[in-house]
């Protein structure tokens, strides 16, 4: 991206040491790959020492001085990724644009809506009956605020994203665009002539403050009571929490991770992409699961498990080792056997 | 959720048996662990007798008479979820919030549009030309129905939901807020410089009645007829259907249930979350296929299979069992094979 | 689907030898099993010989011409998915119904908008300052184009797709319903108190000419470059691109792959449904992945990937079977063990 700083405002920003001159511009803040002389990148761990002697990048952030990069101008600072925040956060605040405040004259909002100070509502939005929307709040083009949910602080709401009734959003959330926030849960009840009746949902969704709810994820809202989204919960596109659930604060869970109904998950748990989690299962705080891993068992706190079924990673590791292995193995029972003058089992005779 | 009834009504509403005072009055209907004194919660089978004498619910809906809750009042009703399931619709009723009938003013609807009596077209909502929306059905606020789409009677369409045209829809059926029904399919055909050339699709969908499509969920048009979805299937959220394929009455496809082109699934089947189907398969009617099952073959009719890939229940348990038990296995062959002397084949040598 | 047409029409069109009298009119165009005597169907390769026969079908498009249809009508053409593309284009186009050119009274335009000719937004779109529409560029209702995006010319935006600020999309793109193209993509720093700050990500997205994003698809915007999806990549429904991620030109992505962060994918290459990439991984150009495939290295060029975990297909092939056999092997081993009297080890002794 554009840049067209001195390293010396670079330094500044980053809160850095500078090795190297003050008055060099660097144009643009690149990866390594895409870097050219003109342009600064940066180095945020042993592994990536060596890509950055092969880059072209002019100037370098980087965790401790590294010889390797001879005299290319470095700016040293504790923790690259905290450093690379703050020069990020910078930019964007200069070239933030956020929807200009008050109603846009295209949006449907009914009069009995409660609006705080400072908020916007974008073209198109629609706002229904006893909707609150707090302080701040932006409400993007096109998203839909159901009936009585009501909404915190400075929560950004992206273009098109849905927000069923009742629903109850903190402050500072960031809901995605065409996420869906309480739809009724997937319950029915089976009937004689094998059809299934569907249960109304009559509870809601909450989703704490500092959450973020990815593209295209949907949120079920609970039966009877409520599902939750703990505090600071990350959820990433295509993620679905089922009805009745609860996710601990600070839990992250990237994209596709997806459970059944009345999941428990504790605080500060992480969840690589695409786990598929059975109904009632508890994991416990800070447990940790590992891409595509299918949970049909409670994880106990502190854990790291993956697999399919998912094991603790240990287990998970030797017998994955074991079945890359196979058909070695197979080979070498039939050659026992024959040796031994056992009979090969016939296949499904076990 | 806010109950504020005597038990007597509980009671009544359910259609069974109290054993307790009939003016008692139970504040909320909640999950056992949220109940308090004078909430009223449900245990519907053995399983949950435990948590019931650990929860402080002052009353309890049972399927029979618990002396485990010892003088706590129980309703006894013959079947729980049934119970529930009146009791839900009942508040619902109560509860009810349809769309206005008639058409909102911000929605964009096409005069050849024929609406039926009692219909009702939320904010915004766009309804193409020659569309047919049936008696009561209820299009929500920014929903989209294409040309020629036709839709029957007391049908819910909910906010930001998008139909395109020429798509048929029965009655009683609902599709939840950002899901997709009719895109063309997913067909091309290669050409000799590498790429891809799309292959138009003019069939269409149909959806039978009592059937319901998940938030976020994705029904593709058939090329040249139609992909249909059977009377009261259910389909879950981030479920995806692929051009021609026939889902069979009844059936019920949980969340992320996705298959390729030209699957047949039968009546009355069961999928748990996340299977993947591949393309030309036949799924028998009654058939149950577990949690993120892989299918690469045909089902017959009333067989339960899982696993990756899936393979008949009882097969696919004991595959698991071995799999579970491959790190002590590879041990106990290299033993043996020590013990007879004989070499370990080289990876990768069968 | 209608037709209406001789067979003498037909055969203009699709350019083949017809075997059958010229006057004879086929009502409808329709797969084997549901069509009827006055309907025409198509048999591509010798696996549909058998289907044709059963077929009702009173005339028939074919590779070459089959004894074993009889006297039935057959036309031939060389390429029977070519010949079906030119079918389906000329009818396609008799059918078109494009947007009309233009700006719906209701779409919601920015003044600073540049729109090229023939141009058309539908109702209820949204288009944010600065951004450009090339020529002939159909917007459909509803959809989303934020602040300085830019669009070629002959794209199709589908009803309710979200573009945010600043993506760039060629000509001759499509993109789908509900997809969302530009999130920010899902990268956070981790703190001292155990929460995650977000990443401001100031990269956008690239979409290239003809490319195609599915419906419910999300591409994220990179941190500080590009995400690029490359000429005439063609991407299914539920797909994820996450940030920094590379797709070549003329790969294809069905239903639900879905990638981590910067990972590269080369030209040409295929996925099967529902793989799932890990961050950073690189797959060489041409490269076949299987459905459901657990991507954990990268794959050399031209190579055929499958399983969870993918190794090459037929290293994967003899890891299937050997799996598939493994209740048999375990029991064979615990004979053998018994034989040599060698003690089984204890589960997790390994």
């Amino acid at each position: 991206m554009e840049l067209g700083w001195t390293l010396a405002r670079v330094r500044d920003v980053l809160g850095g040491q500078l090795h190297g001159p003050e008055d060099m511009v660097v144009e643009r803040f690149c990866r390594l790959e895409l870097a050219r002389a003109n342009d600064i990148s940066f180095v945020r761990e042993v592994r990536y020492v060596e890509p950055g002697v092969a880059s072209a990048a002019g100037a370098l952030i980087v965790w401790e001085k590294q010889e390797a990069f001879g005299d290319r101008p470095q700016i040293v600072v504790p923790d690259v990724m905290m450093g690379l925040l703050q020069l990020l956060a910078v930019l964007n605040s200069e070239r933030a644009e956020p929807i200009a405040v008050g109603v846009h004259p295209t949006a449907v909002v009914d009069p009995t809506v409660e609006l705080g100070d400072g908020a916007a509502v974008g073209p198109l939005a629609v706002i229904e009956a006893d909707a609150k929307i707090g302080a701040r709040t932006q409400i993007g083009p096109g998203a839909i605020v159901g009936r009585r949910a009501s909404l915190g602080e400075d929560t950004v709401v992206h273009p098109r994203a849905v927000i069923h009734h009742d629903v109850e959003i903190g402050s500072r959330v960031i809901i995605w665009s065409n996420a869906v926030i309480g739809r009724d849960g997937f319950g029915f009840v089976p009937t004689p002539d094998g059809t299934f009746v569907r249960l109304p949902h009559l509870g809601t969704v909450i989703i704490e403050d500092d959450a973020e709810i990815g593209a295209c994820a949907t949120v079920d809202r609970a039966m009877i009571d409520e599902t939750v989204i703990g505090r600071a919960v990350k959820i990433d596109a295509h993620c679905h929490v089922a009805h009745n659930c609860r996710i601990g604060a600070r839990s992250m869970l990237a994209g596709y991770t997806k459970m059944a109904g009345s999941v428990t998950i504790g605080e500060g748990c992480l969840f690589a992409a695409d786990a598929s989690i059975n109904e009632h299962l508890t994991i416990g705080d800070g447990a940790m699961v590992g891409a595509a891993a299918r949970l049909r068992s409670d994880i106990p706190a502190g854990e790291s498990w993956f697999g399919y079924p998912a094991v603790p990673a240990g287990r998970a590791r030797r017998i994955l080792a074991a079945q890359a292995s196979l058909p070695e193995m197979r080979k070498l029972i039939k050659r026992i056997a024959k040796k031994l003058d056992i009979d090969l089992p016939k296949p499904g005779s076990s």
